[in-house]
Parts: C-alpha cells; structure tokens; sequence
C-alpha cells in the first residue's frame, strides 16, 4: 500500500516565492497574505520573519502557508517590516533546514535572507568559504550569501550588501531584511521577477503582482534587473551595483509558472499566454473539431488557440482539485490512474470528436502519453497535441527544478518520435521565435530561452561544469 | 486576529457523498480513491466500514479523506466489502458525532449505515422512536433509520430494510453494509443521485460516476428511483418496496453540484451546463466584448454563452486553488478582501470592456456584488450578470444546505432590486422552462425545482411545517 | 524496531475515575482539575461534560487529561455543572468509542453518563435490549445503562433512575448529568469509591478525596454503598432505592489502586498501607539487612515492615518517571530490559546486603522476577520478597482489569513454587485476616476480596458463568 | 483560563544530558534509550545525529525523547556510531534553533556536536568570531565551539579539537561526532560530569551512569577533568590537551540534578544523598515525631536524617506523577494551588505531629512557604525546614539554569529571616563543610561550590563581569 505523489506532474517547477513589507503596521500579517498568493511558486515550506527593535524574529516550517501559521505563530511575528519565502524543494527530500528565510546575527548585526533562484557558482564560492573557516548548516545558496554578506569589510550597508552580491554569478532574487531596512536586489541578467508596490506608503515587494492585488497594494514597477533597492526610515534608495550585461528573464514564467492573473516583465501574463495559443494556431493548425485545454496549464493557450483557428473551446478534461500531496494508491494497477487522479476526461465532450489537445509543455513525456491514451479513452477519434514551449532540450541552472537532460524527452528524440511515444496523430511546438513574440520579444532581447536552445547566458564557472555534468 | 473563513462561498452545498463496493480484494482502498473523487460533495469528515467474517470495522474522523486517512488506518480496514462517506456539515459546528458511516450492533446483527439526504419526518420518528426507549447519540437522520431497522419485525434482511425505508419520508440515497451484503436504496422520488458500476466482476455504488472514472469501473446504470439494491454472495437483486410516486431529482446537482465530468439522472453535467448558457444567451442576450465566467461552478454556462452569443469566452477571474478552510485576516479591512483570496481579475482581460459575467446562482448575493465590484475595478466598462438558474427564492429540505428564506435575495427582491444591489449594469436568469429544458427535462416531470418555485414535492408531516417555519 | 510497551506492569488495574460538580462557575475547569488527580486510575481516555440551558455539551478524546484538554475544548465547556471521566481500558485496543461519558437524547431530554465499575449482567441486559430493538454503538456496560433509563416509564428522574439501576448485579459507581442535576449512584455491595465533597456551597462527587484536596473542597462522607444521590435546584436528596444486601467494598482499592493520599471506605489508604507492611513483619520476619520497596506501589508496606521490623528502610530501586506509554527497543536483546526502563538498582544500597524487597501483588510473576534478578545483579546476598496481599488466585469481575485465572501465577502454582520461579530466597505473603485487620475490618465484614478467595459476592446471572469461563 | 505551569518547581536546573554509541549495529537505538534515562537532565528538545559513510544524519525536535522520536525518525538514523543530547532550556522561550546536535559542514568535512555546560568567554568569541566574518544561526556556545574548529589550522582532526577547546573558559562536557570518530571531552575544571562505558567492545559515553545501566553497558571509567578521548576506528586514544588547573566538580549533581541511581566524580549519588542528611541531623537535630521528604528532591537526605535523628522517615507528601508541562487553571484562586498539583499532604501521617520537611534546597522560598503552609493545614503541629545544602547565595555560570542573584533569598535574607518568610518553626542548612564532607571531599579539592561561596573558579573574562551584572 505505498503513499505516493498523487500525479505524475510533468512540468518544471519555480523553487520559491518571496514577499516583504516596509512601514505598515500589518506587516507580518501582509506577508502572510502574500505568501498565500505566490503558493503556486512553491508548497514545500514557508517562512516570516519580522523586525522589531534591534531583533529579528522568524517563523518558518514545512508545508502550505495555510499550516505553518496559526494565530499564535503570527502573534509573535510583531513589527512594521517584515518578509517572507515560500519554497519548493527541488531533491533528496523535504529539509526544516533549508526552509526560508534564514535569520542570522554577524558583526553587522542580524540580517535575514530569503532567495529566490540559483547561483552556477555556490559551489566554488562555498569552497573557498570553507576553505577560509566558514560553517554551513544547509546546503543552500542562502546560506553562501550570507556568509559574502559576514565577510565584506565595507562599512556601509548598502556596499556591503552590493560588494557581497557582485560575487554571486546566476539567478538571484532577493529579500534582506535587518532590523533597519528592506532591502530587495536582482541579478543583472534579470532571470527572476520580482515587483515593487505601495500600499498606502509602505513599501511592498513580490515575486508577482498577484500579491500587491490580494492586498490591494499598487504596483509601481519592477525592481529592475541588476538593481539593489534599500528600503529605510529615509525612503527608498535604488542603487546599481553589477556591471551591466545582457537582460535574460525566463520565459517560462510568463509560459508557465507565474499566475495568470500576474503582470510580469512588463506584461500581462495571461495576454502572453493567449498570443501563444494564437500564433500556435497560426503556426500548427490542425483539422479538428474541438481545442481542449491540459487544465489549468494548458488554459491559456487553448483559448488563444481557439480563438485564432475559430474551433470551439470545449472543457473536456475536468480537474479535481482535492489533490493532496500523498495518496494511498491500490495494489492492483488501474489504467491511466496515476493521471486519473488529478484529470478525468469528459465524454460528451470528446466522444467522437477530432481534439487539439493543448498544454504548456512536455518535458518527460510520461504525463502526456497518459492523457492522450485517457482522451482517446473516452471516445476522441484523432488527438493532435499542441505545446506552446518549444521542446525543452536543456535542464535550467537558474532557479528551476529541471529533470537532468537525459531525462528530458525532446533532448533525445524527434518530434515525430515524441508523437509516436505519445500515440499523438499529430504533434507540434511552437516556434521559438513564436514564443518570444508572443512575449513581446521577438528578437529576444531581454529573455532567457535557454531550455530551448542550450544557450545558457551564465556559464563560466568551474562548477558550472560541475552542474552540467550532474544534470547531463 | 480573526481567522475567518476564507470566502464568503455563497453557494447552496450538497452535503454527502457515498461509495461502496462489494467483492473485491482491495474494496477498502478502492473506497478510499472513491471518496477522494467524491470530495467536492462533502470536506467536512470521511468514514470507510469494511466487513470481514462477522465483524464490521469503521475508520472515520473530520477533514478531507486525504488526511483521514493513512497507512495504519488503511491497514485495519481489510475485508472484501467496503463503504465509505463524505459529509459537508450543515450546521452548529462540525461534529465527529455526526461522521458517517455509523456502525451499531442489534439483534440482527450489526450493520453500518451511510446517508445521502435529508428526511422530512425524521423528528417525528425521531421523538416516536425516543417515545418508545430509544436514544440518540446523534441528531443525523442516519440513526432514525438505524433504529428503525433494528426495532423491525421482519425475519429476512431484505424485509426489514424495505419495511424500515418504507416509514421514510424525504431524500435519501443510503448505503448499508452487514458482514453479509452491501445494500443501496434510493429513496422513490430520486432525490439525490446514485449509480452502480462494475469493477471486473465486483459490484461498485457511488454518488457519481466520476468516482468510478477514476477507479477504472464501468458505469452500468442508476440506483433507480425507489429501488433497494442488496449484494451479496448471492448475486444482486433488486427490490421496489415504496408506493411508487412521482420523481423528483434534483436539478442543482446538474446546475452546480455534481463535477461535471460525471453522467447524471441519464445525462452528462457538463453537457447540460453549456446547454443552460446557450439558453440563457438566447433568453438574455447582453450586448457585450467577452463573456467571463466566475471560476470554476461559472465555467460550463459561459462557454455555452460564449458559443451561442458568439461572444469571446475570457478568463477574467483566476481562482486560487491553495485557499484553505481558514486563514488569519488582516485588521484592516482590504476592498474586495473576502472575494479576492479565492478570485483575482485580469486586467488585460477586463480592461475596457463590456462583460458578460456568469455564475450558475445567486443566494445571498453577498459574493455576487463583490465579484462585480472586483470586475469593475480591474476596468470592466459594463457588466452584465447572467445567472444559469432561476432566482432561488426558497430553502431545500431534501438534503442541501441551503439558507434560510429570510436570507435569500431572490426571496425578498425583484430581479431589478438585485441589479442594483449587485450594482449590475443588467441583471438575468435563465427561466425555469429554460433550465429544465437544459436537463432534457421540458415538462418537469422528473425533477424538483421547488428551490425556485416553492412547489414542495414532499410536505405532508408535522416537522415539515416546523421545518418550514425555521427555514422562513 | 517493535514499539512496545515500556514495562511490563504486573499489576491489576482499576478502570475509571469520576468526578462532578454541581453549583460552581467554574465547574468544567473544577473537574478538569479533578479527574488530573484521579489520572492514576485512568490514562487511556478523558472526557469531560457540563450543561447550560437544557443541553449538554461533551469533549472526549483518547490520552491524558493533559493532552485531550486544551484551552479550546475548556472555553466550549461553559455552565455551572459539569461531570468527567478518565477510563482505562481493559482489553481490545483503545476506542473512541468506548471514551466516556457518553450523552444522548432520549424522551426524558439528554442525559449523559459516567461509569466506573463492571456489571455481571451486562450481557443478559444488552441481549434484551437488542431483542427489544436497541441498537448499541459500543460494547460498554455504560450504553446498557443508558438504555435501560431511556426505556423506563417512571414519570419522575428519581424513580426513572432507580428502577434502571436496580437491573443492575455488579459494581457501579456511577455519575449521571442532566440539564438539572447531577446524580450520582453507588451500588449495594459499594465495590468501587465515591465521596462527597463541598466546595463554597458547590456539590462536588469524586472517585477519591485527593481531587477534593486539589480543588481545596471539604471531604464531608462517601456516598453510601447502595445510596442514590441527586443534586439539583432544591439542593441535594438521598434515596436508598435498592434492597439492602452485605457490603462488599474492593480491599484492592487500599492494596493499590487508590492513591495513598486518599481517605477511602472511611480510612487513610496510606494508613492502610503502613498497617499492612508491619503486619506482614510480623507474620513473616526476615533475617536481612535492608527493607526495600518496588516504587512506588511497595512504599507504604515497606514502610511499615521497616518499622515494624527494625531494619533500616532504604531506596534501593530508582523509577523513571518519564516512563511513555511506548517505547522503541534495541532488536538485540539487553538483560531485565523491559524492567530497566522504569526501575534502576542503586548498588552502593543493595551490594552485600540480605535485601527485603516489599511490593503489594503478584499477577502473573513476570515483572517480580525480573527486579530480583536485577537486585541480585547489583550484588544483593539475599532476596526476600514480601507482599502486602494474599496471592491472587482469581479474576475480578467488578470493576477491575484482570489476568484470565491461567495466566494468575498463584492460581497455579504453591508459594514455594512461585518462590522458586522468582529465583527469591524467601517468599511470603500476608494472610488474609492480616490484611482484612490491616484495613479496620478483621471480621470482613464490609469488603470484597474475591481475588484471594474465589468467594465472588454476586454471581448469579447466566453472563456471570459465560465471564467465569471467559477469565479461566 | 491562563494556561501556566503546573508548578512552580523551585529549583536550579542542569542544562543537559550527554549519549553517545561507537561501534554497535544499534548506534542510534541505544543513544534513544540513553537519552530516556538521562531525560531529567533536559526535558525541552531532544536530538540524535548518526555517521554513515561519509554523511551525518540528524533528527531532533521539541519535547521529550519519547515524543521526538518515532518508527520512521529512528528508521533514517543508521549506522553503527551515533550521539545524543538532551536540553532544558534556559530562557526565552523553547527555541528549535537552539535543539542539539548542531551539525555543520566545513572545510574539514561534516561534524556534529553536542554540549553540557556553559562557557564563561563565549560572547567574548562570538564577538571575535563575527568580527573575523562568522554568522551565527542560533545563541548557543555549541555555536561558538564549531566556528572554532572550522576555523583551527591543524591539520590532523586531534589537534584540531584540541586547539579549539583550548580557547574556552567555563564548563564545557562534548560530544563529537564525525563520519570517522566520536569524541568526547570535558573541561579541565570537570564542572560537569562524563562518563565512559563498554557494551559488548562497543564505545559508550554518557553524562550519568543511570543510561549505562539501562543498556546494559559497563562503567569503566569517568572521562576525566581535562580529558579528550577520541575513538575511532584504530580504537580509543586519550588526549590531555589543556594546562592542568583545579578540579572543580559540581557539588549541585550529587545535591540534586543526578539521578540517585547513578555514580558520579567517583561515589554514588544516593550514597551522598543519605550522608548529607545524616549530617543535617546532626548539625541541625529537631525536637520531632516524624521526617517528612519534599518528594523526590528530598527522598535520600529525608531517609538520612531518619537513621541519624532515630525519628520515623514518614511518607507526608505524595507526589503525582502526571503532571505535564502546562495546564488550565481556576480563575479563582485555590488555596496554595500551584503545589498541590504536584503535591499533597497526607493527614493521617501529619496531624498533630512535630514535622521535620527535608528538601535540597531553597531557591527563591516561594515553593517552600507553599509546601510548609499545605502541611500545617493537614494538621502538623510544627514544621522544621532542614535543607541538605547550605543557603545559596550567588548564581551559576558553569551549566545551570539559575535566577539572578536579587531573586535568590539566601542571598539578601538572614536564616532567620528565610525561616520568618516561610512560617517555619525552624529552618536549618547544612553547613557548607558537612556537604563537602557528605561527598568525600572534606577539604574541597575536587569541587565547585560558588552558588554557595561566590568564589567562582573561573571569573576571568571580559564577558564574566558583563554576566555577573546580567544576573544580579
């Protein structure tokens, strides 16, 4: 009787969701309800931590926003500045350690850290630290810059905090917070989003715009790439500390991750996500009678889809959304169950019907293939698979939980072979040129694609190397 | 710090699921997915019984079957013949006194009992019952009907089953299970639903079929009106011990309750939904740039608006689906608060534009003109409310949870009044004849609708009028 | 890695407290506070009921007393009178089903139920009733009761009580609850404890007068074996409802069960305790160095023996009072483990010397040896074992857990056979007139000690033969 | 309804309990039951962390062993070498941060670490530590001790620990674990007791001798003051790292913190325990009747005075052992309620007698005016207070849990004063040379008795005067 995943969730994964709030006497109570707006970047473990006085106080634990806090957690959790972190755990295991944010005291004082990304060279500046005496009690990022941030001998904050970042080669949006001030960064290429908003005169920070929405703050702008913004009893500063280089946000949050309710690079999620479904059309029409999104992945694109081919948009797979994060399965082997878990098809939908079967993306193949069996299942005469990522040929080092290449379907096989594997009658991807239209960058500017093309915009370190053999 | 409930869910609230099965090695656990697939119907508590030699065993406790349950509990749960519950609670608190299925020992034996509905004469057999030395550890229905069956007189086991079922009047789909048999009966006017599944030889019951979707059992037929179903070593049979009557179901399991994915009283529920949007296109048209549905009991009749109107169909409102039970509020108050933590607007979407915005009903309407205001304020130019049943001006006795008559906007206020209420540019519903048209059912001859209309099937008890007067 | 018991302990095990209050503001809290010092005569589930208006309101749950209550479940506990439960049970696995007390509705209104004791007719009467039609959701005595109450036709509480408990053979105190009084009954033979106690004018009943201590209320007299007492609005009334019959309190309450603080059958137990140790002394001197008791159950006796005998009493074994309920062990076995982990020998005490070692029973002879074994092991020369009970040579059906008569050592087996098996020197136990003086009734007059003599005071029903088979 | 603590336990508290296994299959089985017989040494977090290749796991939580650890806990904690720890927190709340073992990586691979004590220069460290770039995740000196290491030069492990301890002043007993060795040391005053054991040629290290004994393990020897003992795979080697300096043993372990069962800094505890009260009773007799104990605190030095004095030792006070961390008060006062939920009179043992009450100690009185006034009210004619230590007058900085000086009543009352606050007919100390004596040290060479003296053997650091001022 094992307890097992419920569903088979082939998709990448965003590792973490960070929100912080300056000069609002609700501050712990604000992060709380932006946290619950970002849990769709991860469910793993959450985290507050407050300031007050000269002490910082933090409350983390494994979990949904929803069961760490109780009123007694959040009783403690005083002060008017205050961040938080939800997390997904990318391997070996769900870890208290590795929880965010981290709280520390140096000779600076206390200083907490919440990190949403991934460094290509923690591992050589882990080295080197250790080398110089350094302890690490988790194996997180984290824990590395903080220890840049303990070593700097700059006597200012703001330069020591920009000294210690420039160190940091990768993906790296952040949240510190002292018992002073509130201080948000972004690498230079820009690889994680994070946006900066006002309620009411206090100063709001998030990884997306659907946490200003919640709790009704404006968004202002976003932290640009490769800006350090400092947030204090004297307003707010925006520095520039990185040498500039090329912008590289990742697409996929606009073709996946983010909420489709969420403003982001400066655009409307869901507006990208329909232009992809559009120009998916244009690109890979299909003789069908019916689009039926993967939901809610697929949502998007499939009424984009629709809407440009002029086929009807029909709900023909029905999510439940009860789906806890463990199950206890039967012995005996069901049909398709691991999917039927989460997805059931509808019959008077399907039945007989000619599908264009819409999702995001396909990354191990394995999800897929039991939807379309499921699909045909309840009666669909063809299934023409539309994705609207091109395929996905490269693990992510920048703050994305990736299976390894080898594991990657479209790294080792053809699209025709992926349609065979998949018992498709037809398959198609969007273009990438396709893709970084319907963004608005069609000469892909300011986008980083590199689970597309393997052109990866960071990678120059010796543990780089390290990490592309690991994931290979 | 109030930790309230997460939305205001201004719905009417089917209030039990149940699923059984008999002959089948792994009856338990294939309960078990059967619940889980039954969730929406119940999150309050979850119950399985399982009969092995002359014992029966019940495991139950509150929360959703996900988290009832684990491997320890599982593992006592043996046996080849299974049911279980899933209860939404109505009223008073949640209560593990009132968990189902309950099991109790008498003179025939013991045997466990699971409800679907609601009785209309429970307090009088309830106080007859007491009257005659009985006693009540519980105020559900499900220990009337116990008691009945235990004071019966008849000497065979299908006897005193039709006999005691026979004193009952209102809803009931009702599941037994003894160490020998696993019987279903649906009360005469049909009530609430029932069908029976085959799993390769083994007899499967459940609320739905989408419960037998997922465990990979093949849809036979309803549980009929007025039918006993008994299972056991001897096969099925079928009995028909009620007067027969005329039938009743219920037209909100089409409208909102069932997941649409599931085949209900001979139709598919998604099949009907889009049909009431199309109706409801055609009966209110609205001169409008897209149709948006309130996710997800909105989803179905706007994509028929959508096709009939040929209207755009949007996702203008996102849904949070992390939304727990509770969650802790700020103090001060946010706009649109209690709505926005489940439903988020698209601006892109709604910017500017005329909407048709579509939800399956309006109860309270307390939800309804914080979704519109919500609508308004992401930019909507217009909106237009169109409702996919009729105004709902009174209270359910046979098994919903409905609010009092008192509490009922459509009760109390003419359509024009909850325009304004609403602060709708217009404001329809789809009329009576359009919804029963909808479920295939023009002349209402097979439904209740006394939701909208008042016409009470059944009415003829004493602690009817009592009921009568604490709904009013 | 077997969870298991922590220790084998060896002892018979009485089976419930009572506690209730009538007339007090704080009456749940008063009883939370009471059952806390009657935890020894229950761990395994706690319950707690009070009445506001004319319904009850009951909390329960499995665990101590400690852990079932917490601030939440207190502050739903409200109302002037209130009555409690902790039970230990005795065989088959700890069920919520059988946590008292237990509430119902009946025709009378709802009355709940508290029992400490065993009927020998329960099964004559649950037979009867389930062939009158009753139904019973658990396999206590408790529901027997209940029943019997809600099927009798006496127009007044009083005579309705009376006349259901004068069906009763066997031991029961018992604590009823109503919206109006608290009754509180004891049964002819007065085999189990109940005191009356006052607190600021509030009536208080209770198990033992260590919770009256604990509350700072007056101890004014026991309730009276056959004594049925009401407390309601008009103050407190006494009925005496059943036919006389001789007295037969449990000596084994004085022996063991209750605390030593308490004042009980009209005597100090520890009195009691002391009394029984220089008795044995005299019956049965040992030529030995150092009188030594098995904590805590041996401490009076050893007291008393030291005394009574001259040698030096001394703290030879050390208990563990963080002793849990489980444990998990080393798969490698480790020497007297089982008993280790509550007792530890202390040498510098035990090495060299002729050790009296004193405890207050022997049941099946399992844990005896193994503290001889280990006394002997930190360098004893000699062990001789006393005990403050005659041998135990049969099973309890009134009220206290028990070894079935095989599994008794002394049923089976000569004292120096039992000598023997223990590895002792010298075995002996007192006499049963010794310990009859030893609580003030040499002639035995007022008390049972069935378990010694075989001579069991009510035995006269059918069931009664069915147990005596049962426990052979 | 305040939830507080069940009893206002008066007294100095140790700090911690030291396990560790090297070289057995049931490494982390055997450290989970040393941990259970050390549990008086720290109630609050319990930890164990294994070696396995080239990996250490850890496992720790709030609470007791027994609740902290369970099946699937003990299941990832393999390998053949493990250590534990448990912790009494001292202040400020219960924190997880604070939860021993700490385990880190640095440059010289993974280490763990567990202490007992409390060094006198560790914010003196700390502050060098962070001024050298050092974070700091929690308050503990454990913290301290690891930078230390990491930062050590040495290359080979022995000298790299022996180096890092060299810098601490104060009270430090240490476990270590890496993959390759388990280390344990203890300070060169030897302020708080280690020992060293054998289980079938397995290494045992344990802070008392109680665990050795419940696993069955040998004593060999004490770990002796200045020690550092590593044992590894070549077998056990014994370092002697630091200048030699006075021995200063804790004096308060064989007074109170020790288990009476256990053998410490070469005697056994009860043997001390019973010589401190034959020598009370000779410094300090009574005209009395009976010796009562404060139980269990009180046990050993009560049955001294007894032998000495010729009075009989009496069983005055019971002591119930359920009492759990909080509990839910009466919002009306109980007369001297918050000690009668641990302790109550017994009246027939005190009535009109002439009470000699023995306890350990007095910390701040207001424990033992309770306990003096409960026994008048059970009727004691007289109350003669005799502690077995003499008053203690200043705070402790080695280890101990202790208030500041202006709350210990010794340290600003007179004896007579002292015997005035707690109603007593007499109040008494042992001298301080009649304790030293008791534990075999006549002339105080081997131990530590500042909380007497205020001669602190170890005063020499900056941060020392800053500590003195902290707890004045």
């Amino acid at each position: 009787m094992p307890a097992s995943e419920p569903f088979d969730d082939d998709h990448f994964h965003d590792e973490c969701g960070l929100f912080g709030v300056f000069g609002h006497p609700e501050a712990a109570k604000l992060t709380y309800l932006g946290l619950y707006a970002l849990q769709h970047r991860g469910q793993e473990s959450a985290g507050i931590v407050t300031a007050r006085g000269d002490r910082l106080h933090v409350e983390k634990g494994l979990g949904l926003v929803n069961d760490v806090f109780d009123d007694a957690r959040m009783g403690r959790l005083t002060g008017d500045r205050a961040m938080g972190h939800v997390r997904y755990s990318t391997a070996g295991g769900v870890l208290m350690e590795n929880a965010q944010p981290i709280a520390i005291d140096c000779h600076r004082g206390p200083i907490a850290l919440a990190h949403n990304g991934n460094l290509v060279n923690a591992k050589a500046l882990h080295e080197r630290l250790e080398a110089a005496g350094s302890i690490f009690q988790s194996t997180s990022d984290t824990e590395v810059i903080l220890h840049l941030y303990a070593r700097s001998h700059q006597t200012k904050l703001d330069d020591a905090i920009a000294v210690s970042l420039s160190k940091l080669m990768g993906a790296f949006s952040l949240l510190f917070l002292t018992p002073d001030a509130l201080i948000a960064a972004r690498d230079p290429w820009g690889f994680r989003p994070l946006v900066l908003g006002d309620l009411d005169g206090a100063v709001v920070v998030s990884s997306e715009t659907c946490a200003l929405d919640l709790i009704g703050a404006t968004y202002l702008r976003d932290v640009e790439p490769g800006e350090l913004l400092i947030a204090d009893a004297n307003g707010i500063r925006s520095l520039r500390p990185f040498p500039t280089t090329e912008i590289r946000q990742c697409v996929f949050e606009h073709l996946y991750f983010a909420r489709p309710d969420s403003h982001l690079f400066g655009r409307d999620v869901l507006a990208s996500r329909l232009e992809m479904g559009r120009r998916l059309a244009r690109e890979a029409p299909a003789d069908a009678d019916v689009v039926v999104p993967v939901p809610d992945s697929g949502m998007g694109a499939a009424m984009g889809y629709a809407e440009e081919s002029g086929l009807p948009f029909q709900w023909g797979l029905i999510r439940n959304h009860y789906v806890g994060r463990t199950f206890i399965e039967p012995e005996q082997s069901i049909r398709s169950f691991g999917v039927r878990i989460k997805l059931n098809p509808v019959r008077s939908v399907l039945k007989n019907k000619r599908v264009v079967l819409i999702d995001d993306s396909i990354v191990r193949g394995t999800t897929s293939r039991k939807i379309v069996a499921m699909v045909r299942s309840a009666g669909a005469r063809e299934v023409h698979v539309r994705i609207s990522s091109p395929p996905t040929t490269g693990p992510c080092f920048y703050g994305i939980d990736t299976p390894r290449r080898s594991e990657l379907i479209a790294a080792n096989h053809s699209v025709a072979e992926i349609a065979r594997h998949l018992s498709a009658d037809s398959l198609a991807y969007i273009s990438s040129d396709g893709l970084l239209a319907s963004v608005g960058d069609p000469d892909c500017n300011v986008h980083c694609r590199a689970c597309f093309t393997g052109e990866y915009p960071v990678a120059v370190t010796e543990d780089w190397k390290l990490s592309l053999a690991e994931k290979a």
